[in-house]
């Protein structure tokens, strides 16, 4: 039986989600609680790959078991084997046919940033940090040169193993509250460092370093060196995947409804 | 020179405000990072010490030297020496006749509580969590029986050092955002734990526990033997003190913009 699940966690505590011999990763801590309760080992594939100390709002995994348990059982048994910087948000059993990664449509992030002459405190590790002013209508125009099907090598890391740099850049929505500045993206997929690499861009044109003609010569060029140094993990928020309605796959967890 | 500043900090690795010997405290880490840019001893007289767990969001204190810099100098030079998760705000010169302490008209706090049937992850320690659903008109009943001057008695820490238990409670708000409910207290000041345990019963109202005729008995008996458990320290924010205009001391910091 394929089973699915969501999980939010802090990844400030974690190299990254996949799998390492030193077990300090958000995929060791879930497949070992999941092998606790279940009193069984069990892998799991997830629907994108966070890096060091990026958030998931919403990560998908999936595993296939024998084991028959009610979908709340599966949630409250697991969560209480994990951190409590990790919790299982529901389960779900979308039928053989679903994959976490390759059923997938498409991913969301958001960006968070705090534009403030004094670094940030309570919410540190939570929350990348300009001191400069940003403007928001420049990075708009800038986001909106990005939107649409290219090839994002300016954008990708050296160490990327995606088959193809070319992506579909569906949406990067920019708004603010307060000294916070919000950036949701959504795309077919991501390369490695994608959403970092961009928002070093846009950064790099809301304060005034760069103009819009020279990222628009960064994504032609498609050359990494040319474009803005990677923005910190500090802020990053895998907000999920989404798939096609027949799996009746949540796209929602509480924890959305915690940032700004 | 009396000196005033605002600070700003994360509760969850610290034992409280007060100095300790074993220095894992808020003050002993702001008044260590104030000695070494200063290159000598300072010692600081805050406005409202705070609990292991509880966040600052603006935090005053004071203190007195002859040291002569420039405002910006005294936050920027100071949070080189800080950890990540304590941060000064800003700087003031308010005067000799001023003190973070008695000087304060009054103070608040913000409690965040997460009501979800999943425990709190990336905001853990940041909120509270209940997760039975809770009812806003019944806790807004009880928050309007505990407003004014009354004796909390009841709602006091057996261990609470302050002379009087009759204190002045100006305003209890709440609203919620999502899954995330917002409480906003206003008052003279605050007995030990006494935002914690009206948390507790306004809590055991909202969900059903308890009735307004309980709440009230409690007030009037005076007892806390009587009053719900006291809520955990989780998702409770000292938002800070306020002061005569005269002294233009700010009340609101960066962070106050990204809570819920």
């Amino acid at each position: 039986m394929r089973i699915a699940l969501g999980v939010s966690y802090r990844g400030q505590g974690y190299h990254g989600w996949q799998s390492q011999t030193d077990g300090r990763t958000v995929q060791d801590v879930l497949e070992l609680a999941l092998s606790q309760f279940a009193a069984q080992p069990l892998r799991t594939v997830c629907a994108g790959r966070t890096d060091t100390g990026v958030h998931g709002l919403n990560q998908v995994v999936h595993f296939d078991t024998e084991i028959q348990r009610e979908a709340a059982s599966w949630v409250r048994g697991t969560n209480r084997y994990l951190p409590p910087d990790v919790a299982i948000q529901w389960c779900a059993f979308p039928g053989d046919e679903f994959h976490a990664r390759f059923s997938a449509q498409g991913r969301r992030y958001t960006f968070l940033v705090l534009e403030s002459v004094v670094r940030p405190a309570i919410e540190a590790g939570g929350v990348g940090w300009v001191f400069r002013p940003l403007d928001l209508e420049a990075m708009r125009a800038a986001a909106s040169l990005l939107i649409g099907e290219h090839d994002f090598s300016a954008f990708r890391a050296a160490q990327c193993q995606a088959k193809s740099p070319i992506k579909t850049l569906r949406a990067i929505a920019i708004t603010r509250r307060g000294a916070y500045w919000r950036f949701d993206f959504d795309a077919s997929a991501f390369l490695h460092h994608m959403v970092r690499n961009i928002m070093g861009c846009l950064i790099a044109v809301g304060n005034g370093t760069q103009t819009l003609d020279w990222l628009a010569e960064v994504l032609a060029a498609r050359n990494r060196a040319q474009a803005a140094p990677t923005f910190p993990a500090d802020g990053l928020y895998f907000k999920g995947p989404y798939y096609e309605p027949k799996f009746a796959i949540p796209e929602h967890t509480a924890a959305m409804d915690w940032l700004p």
